[in-house]
């Protein structure tokens, strides 16, 4: 049985528009939370003052002080090279930003940086759907399709922290354009805005459907969200555009699933939305097309952290350092 | 600096027609070697007694007892389960059959046993083109397309020894029947057989071409290897279709690259045989369709160790076990 951590851990989950900096215990218990805009804008140095201020307001509300801390857990949202401790927002003074370090000399504390989605998988296999399981997938399926993967209790970085990048994959080298500036990724078929363009396109042929009343009409205030809730009620064009979707997903997943050989595939936000109108399809694909032994041994679920997963992640870098530096970080952890 | 190992190391290598046993000593150098044919039909039993002669008969040349060998390495040529010591070689009698336990039992010696695609990549990361390097892919490149991954060391199994398999990722659901039943997959478009269709389907159109001399002009006799050759003598259409193998391959690898992030991709047989003619376009596909940073950090390389590899795969397999009972079984092993 695994020795609790005896003292606190804050996170800081750093997106594009949104910062949070969260206290919790050591068995991943949120106490205090506090959230703020980034202002990306005003640069680094901004941000992360900003960011060191929530942290003593954090402590403030939680009545504790540094003391009680053993470590910050930093979850940020764009790239990162964890061996220097950089990050990279692709934002105006932010290029390769030495953001473990300038926190680190801050608080004179540990501190362990890690891109969003590594870290988010590493909170589902602690704390969420992955619970229990040596090898696990989390993908984000949101705004863009982001991947970690977590094998025997461990983030796999890969050479250069580029790894679990299963959005990028290639799909339909001829498909629709990617924000990544490539085309037919899966982001750029089953991300939201993907969905989006997919429905607008078939829209367009065949206006009655319950999307577009959900948009009021206005077929560029089409959204993923309406395409969901539209199959939810069955609407048969909303209901052929999820079926499209989970085959795409499946066909990703495939790939994904052949190379990785995980037992659990969490996805977030539109699959936990949509539940099994879209994961049935998604298994589906993922049964017919995926390596046999591979598709027998995976389990493809919803995430199960919701909006808690950014916190979460955070403090899961801390827990599993500890955990690591005592011993206990290898298999089949049960928080 | 690596402790060099004292004893001596049997390696098996398995294959649906060829057996081979091997000793070697503990740096890697192949002392003896015996060849036979499997005769697979005659059923489990009968090719593990071949085998054990065969260990004998290795070691009697090599003026060896099996007090000199601290373990015995089996490369075997189909589906593994290395947790429980099973293969899956799905011949007659074979059905999961106990292959660690039976030539442990038989020599009382350590046996690890492991997918030959696997074998092969910890033997091209130990000694090849992998050497150096902590996050390595071995791509088969021959009758099949298979894989294998290196991180730090360790062979990345995952979750039921199924990881890897990037030779069955789909790029054409509705391409060519590939053997494992599906359609599309790298393997039916680029594996030796996939490339002789491709060819030949050209050739009906085209039929003004070098490949087809080769072939003495019978069209069903068109091989990959005749493809190659034409293109290295400059045939347009073999040419074409080199060019078309190679962005296939840098497709798949693409994918690949994006979820593994490793920093050699290396490949056999066939990208060995036909060298940077191949090799160009698979490099320049994978730097226009990979993630940026993914992208920069690999180099796509041709396998090194040839028709050593499926020795030399087993003998790895002893090395890095001894090497990681010793806590030497990490990262950038100079062998």
């Amino acid at each position: 049985m695994k020795q609790n951590i005896d003292k606190y851990i804050i996170g800081m989950d750093i997106g594009g528009t949104k910062l949070a900096t969260v206290v919790a215990d050591g068995k991943g218990q949120i106490l205090k939370k506090i959230r703020k805009s980034t202002e990306a804008e005003k640069g680094a140095e901004h941000v992360i003052d900003k960011l060191c201020d929530m942290v003593h307001e954090t402590l403030h509300l939680a009545k504790l002080t540094l003391d009680d801390v053993i470590g910050i857990g930093v979850s940020f949202g764009g790239e990162t090279d964890t061996r220097k401790g950089l990050v990279y927002p692709h934002l105006p003074g932010w290029e390769a930003y030495p953001m473990k370090g300038r926190i680190e000399s801050e608080f004179n504390l540990l501190t362990i940086i890690e891109n969003d989605a590594n870290a988010g998988a590493l909170a589902e296999w602690m704390f969420g759907a992955g619970r229990g399981y040596d090898y696990v997938v989390y993908m984000t399926m949101g705004t863009g399709i982001g991947g970690g993967i977590v094998a025997n209790g461990q983030i796999y970085h890969g050479a250069n922290d580029s790894a679990g990048e299963v959005g990028h994959q290639i799909l339909l080298p001829d498909g629709p354009p990617c924000r990544c500036g490539k085309h037919g990724c899966l982001e750029a078929l089953c991300a939201g805005p993907g969905i989006a363009r997919r429905a607008q396109e078939a829209i367009r042929k065949e206006p009655d459907t319950l999307i577009l009343e959900l948009a009021d009409g206005d077929i560029d205030a089409v959204k993923a969200e309406f395409v969901v809730e539209s199959a939810k009620q069955n609407d048969p064009i909303a209901n052929r555009l999820i079926e499209e979707t989970g085959f795409y997903m499946g066909w990703g997943i495939t790939n994904l699933v052949n190379i990785v050989n995980p037992e659990i595939v969490a996805i977030g936000t539109i699959a936990v939305a949509a539940g099994d109108l879209l994961l049935n399809p998604i298994r589906d694909t993922v049964k017919k097309l995926a390596v046999r032994r591979a598709a027998e041994v995976v389990k493809i679920v919803p995430a199960q952290l919701g909006d808690l997963v950014g916190d979460l992640a955070a403090i899961a870098l801390v827990i599993q350092a500890v955990r690591k530096a005592k011993g206990q970080g290898g298999k089949r952890a049960k928080g």
